[in-house]
């Protein structure tokens, strides 16, 4: 244990009477596990009564920084994990309006997304041909560095249901890529290093580090139900190839993922380093960890072959146990020591600090990563002397962005606020100067924040504008609309002194988490090359249907408002490969193509091909029609699909 | 033909003069089917610059009136189409915010809508239990009538690729029942009728009528070629039961649909009176026409046995085409010619009118819905006496909306204008008061506008407030995001003289039409009954695993932040039934449950019971995880299903 003393917050005793009782009752009932769920009715209101009173100033007149005028553009661009849809939403700040939907993981009917061949094989298929998944669940969403900043080239999202991550294409805003990870369940804290650890001229992204949180057996091929024999990894996908590059069996389990600006260091918070298999037993510990990985050393040991495989998979695993890794100047791992039930792993973009989250203690720890560094090298005692500060902060801490000037924001769930406080001024609280004033300011909150994030938080251009909350109720936020409500996700300026709320948006659930980057970060293309697709049709006389016994090929073009072929014949029966492609080049004139109860429904954007394989099971007449409005005569760009009986 | 001059505008020459010009060029594009697209990139600018001058006025200071600070209630629900997405969205107004997504038609992978059994079978399964259709085309939302308002009982949406029709319940938001139409493809237009034909105390909805785009083969079981075998019906669905009542084999197609206030009249206008199978046969008529239904008459054919059926079906069809029709005192058509290629017709507020608007035809047709019931009582000597105005509007008249004031609001897909004008001064122009000023005013809107509809439009209570456009294309009025762009819903102010550009807000296209009414027309609920579930698992104490042979039954119920069960065990080959009640009943305490590799991800919302069909094919342990934020300690909500080998 750290000393008692860290967790006393500097606040004026007033308020910090009011946090200490409501400390003590939430805390008793959350092992009851009954507190939030009392506390969902009225805890931001009796908040708002005895906190700081600044949420009245703070509601008005800030309202209009973030309200755009017609055709006004946004500064920046979000991107939105899109939890349970599988997608993510590209928004733009701080306007806060959803621009665009990326699927990835789970089907979408309007791209024909999981419809094509093409997205088909991004999103992988059983041995019939049909989806291997429907259903996902996305966190985190984080982007590709170069120098510290993102480079526009990549974002990545995980899929907790399944353990898969996936990757997003900057350029045309598509989904390219999906891996399954092997040997791990419960895949939920993703980040992509910055740099590499042992060439400094690779000063970009090319891996991406994934935490597993839930203990499995390895392999998973019986049900043992002995808890012991269950195991959690860390795993390291290579950004370009999308392999995965290697793992790391560690002690305890990995909730969020951070990476240093350097590339040496990936690290992990742990809530379950009991390993408990049942919900008692994950709260037994005094405390759990930040887990650090030593990213040169991990791969210096694979290249040596000190690794083993489990089951099917090829993927080397290397120790990286407690018990393995005992001593510093060998070790794959640190795991330094935090308060129990740590929720979020960020860094500063000073590139100094990790800085934890209590989750079930209100402090933050502040974890040097030089010091990290120092104790690899054999320099520092234990792991746990890297931690710089510990203080106290409020109840509930989940995450922490950044304004660049020094300053933290971090989300207090139970609190239902966030709370601005100095890392510098925390760290000399905690070496003993009481007279540190580390917390800055406090903002209630619509209600109970989860993940939040700041404009460039995560980078070293951190620019302290815009921080957005993922509030994870509205409760009377919006109109009501039946049992399932929408999420809140807040808007907050902080290029004050003072935090100004600007504006709530209601989001499908649940978001999770979102970065926020300048607009000129990326350059977008609106218009594909012909080129880019191996079947693309061409020529509009390249058009017809082919022949070669059942299989049949049927190649089409579209240009509003018709398509090359008015009719194509076929027999009951055949297997049809169907490609179409858009000739139209003008930006944004994007074709649909629906088949009426045979399931079908796609787009072409301009000069994109895309292709579809059925069988002709049903005999009739079928008016194949453009879904996507594209010209005043869109209600007649139709093909006719004669199926022969 | 009616009269020429009834085409010519009133106003000033300089405007008549460009655009009659771009009308010229346009219409001769549109034969060719290229205008459109030259024209999306240029023809708003030279709209914005020689129209009449408003747009910089009307973009300037309006802009705050939407804007609603942080925590304050829109004063408006809007229900959006969700186009291919299959669902219906529910925006607040005038804040522009989507509050939620109905899923329908379409999978959805938040809600476990197409995973769980009890939303499978609303959608509708194959013999496998798998989905019968993963894909579809939503364009129009309506509700439910009282009195000439809505009732906030239900809405209504259509899926054009499988000409499904789906209902919502207004208390729960969710979708309740989905219906095939037999016989049809292309089921497009789509509106609740607003009383009974022939008792007035049932002052409300009772049927929905449905029309179909495309003619096909009756029945449509063999690949016939010849077109002229080709059919196309309207059909009237109960509004309770979700049966189909009766179908109309007609002449021509039906696009959308309309219904008087008096529910003696239902209406489609019709594109394709020509039933040409080719696009540019679809074009050779001069005039189209507004095919008007007597509803009485046509149940009492129904209730006499005068129809047919067709193939497996068993709706009674009857015989609606312009031969069988002749006499008007036994009609149950009435086919009143309008201008070639007409789009939309709308019923005015004061229930007089249908009016149609021309799409390829600059102009709008007033229909006069008293002289068409004259016509049906033989009192009027053709059907086309019973326009009573036909004027020029603009270039590309698609929908038109109402203020309750006596105007009427048009989009000008071409023009890119919303162009208001009022009603009674178009008839008197018609009539031959050519000093009669029908157009009040203009306004540019970015760009290529489709559906619109102003607050309340559609009833009696029509208050003119506000109106929303749905702008097909966005091009520079967002961030950039690859190739798809977002469409541009625009809401402008109508309460003054001149229309005022308020907003604009993206979304993920194609949401086709919507409708806008005051927020205490409905009374939504938040929280289930556990009655109203028999699968109900009500006490924690009925929780566990029960087995019939393979046929394995399990009972959880949940409670944050855990399940009733730790864990649970099955065997390899079981074939499961999970049960799931959430005995929370805070308002949006909702849990989800999801099982890594087994494709489930579900919600239960507050006292709901949802269950899961799955063959325990794979062994191994999997944690089944709570994956809608629900507490504190939401991450260690989990239970174990241990499959043994």
């Amino acid at each position: 244990m750290k000393d008692e003393q860290t967790t006393v917050s500097n606040e004026q005793p007033a308020i910090l009477g009011r946090r200490r009782f409501i400390n003590t009752a939430a805390l008793t009932g959350l092992t009851l596990g009954v507190a939030a769920c009392a506390d969902k009715k009225g805890d931001a209101a009796p908040a708002a009564a005895s906190g700081p009173a600044t949420t009245a100033q703070h509601g008005a007149g800030g309202a209009n920084a973030t309200h755009l005028k017609p055709g006004e553009l946004d500064s920046y661009y979000g991107l939105w994990s899109g939890g349970h849809t599988g997608d993510v939403r590209v928004l733009g700040l701080p306007s806060g309006r959803e621009l665009l939907r990326i699927p990835c993981f789970n089907p979408d009917a309007l791209v024909g997304w999981g419809i094509t061949n093409e997205s088909k094989k991004v999103m992988g298929t059983k041995a019939d041909g049909s989806l291997r998944y429907t259903v996902a669940d996305t966190h985190h969403v984080h982007a590709s560095y170069k120098d510290g900043n993102y480079d526009g080239r990549y974002a990545w999202v995980n899929d907790k249901i399944n353990s898969r991550i996936a990757r997003i294409r900057l350029d045309y805003f598509v989904c390219d890529k999906i891996t399954e990870l092997p040997n791990v369940q419960g895949f939920h804290g993703i980040f992509p290093d910055k740099a590499d650890p042992v060439d400094p001229k690779i000063n970009y992204t090319t891996r991406v580090f994934c935490g597993a949180e839930f203990s499995i057996p390895l392999p998973n091929t019986v049900g043992t139900e002995d808890g012991t024999k269950y195991h959690s990894l860390f795993t390291c996908v290579d950004a370009e190839s999308m392999d995965v590059r290697w793992q790391v069996l560690i002690d305890g389990n990995c909730d969020l993922t951070a990476t240093s600006y350097d590339g040496k260091l990936a690290a992990t918070n742990q809530y379950n380093t009991e390993m408990g298999v049942k919900y008692e037993d994950m709260m037994s510990a005094e405390r759990d960890a930040c887990l650090f990985f030593n990213i040169a050393r991990i791969e210096e040991a694979v290249k040596a072959g000190k690794f083993k495989t489990y089951g099917d998979s090829k993927v080397p695993v290397v120790d990286g146990r407690l018990e393995s890794n005992k001593d510093p100047k060998t070790a794959l791992t640190a795991y330094v020591s935090v308060p129990k039930n740590p929720h979020g792993v960020n860094a500063s973009p000073d590139t100094k600090y990790f800085i934890c989250a209590g989750k079930l203690s209100p402090t933050a720890t502040v974890i040097e990563l030089a010091k990290v560094l120092d104790y690899f090298d054999g320099k520092l005692e234990s792991p746990d002397k890297a931690i710089v500060a510990e203080v106290e902060l409020g109840l509930g801490p989940l995450h922490t962005a950044f304004d660049g000037r020094g300053n933290a924001f971090t989300t207090l769930f139970l609190d239902s606020q966030v709370v601005k406080w100095n890392v510098e001024a925390a760290i000399k609280f905690h070496a003993g100067d009481k007279s540190a004033k580390y917390v800055v300011d406090r903002i209630d909150v619509q209600y109970q924040p989860g993940h939040l994030n700041a404009s460039q938080s995560e980078t070293r251009a951190a620019d302290g504008k815009y921080l957005a909350v993922g509030c994870k109720f509205s409760k009377d936020r919006f109109l009501p609309v039946g049992p399932l409500h929408a999420e809140n996700e807040q808007l907050i300026d902080i290029s004050g002194e003072k935090m100004v709320l600007l504006a709530d948006h209601p989001v499908r659930g649940e978001p999770h988490d979102f970065i926020i980057f300048k607009r000129d970060l990326v350059k977008p293309k609106q218009v594909y090359a012909l080129e880019d697709f191996p079947l693309a049709v061409k020529d509009p006389k390249e058009s017809g249907v082919t022949r070669n016994g059942k299989k049949v090929t049927v190649k089409l073009t579209s240009q509003a408002p018709a398509f090359s072929m008015r009719e194509f014949k076929l027999k009951k029966g055949d297997e049809v490969t169907l490609i179409l492609t858009n000739l139209d080049k003008v930006e944004d004139l994007t074709h649909g193509f629906a088949i009426p109860k045979y399931n079908v429904n796609f787009i072409v954007n301009p000069l994109e091909t895309a292709s579809v394989t059925f069988v002709a099971d049903k005999p009739g007449v079928f008016w194949c029609y453009c879904t996507h409005f594209c010209h005043a005569l869109h209600l007649e760009m139709r093909t006719r699909m004669i199926v022969e009986a």
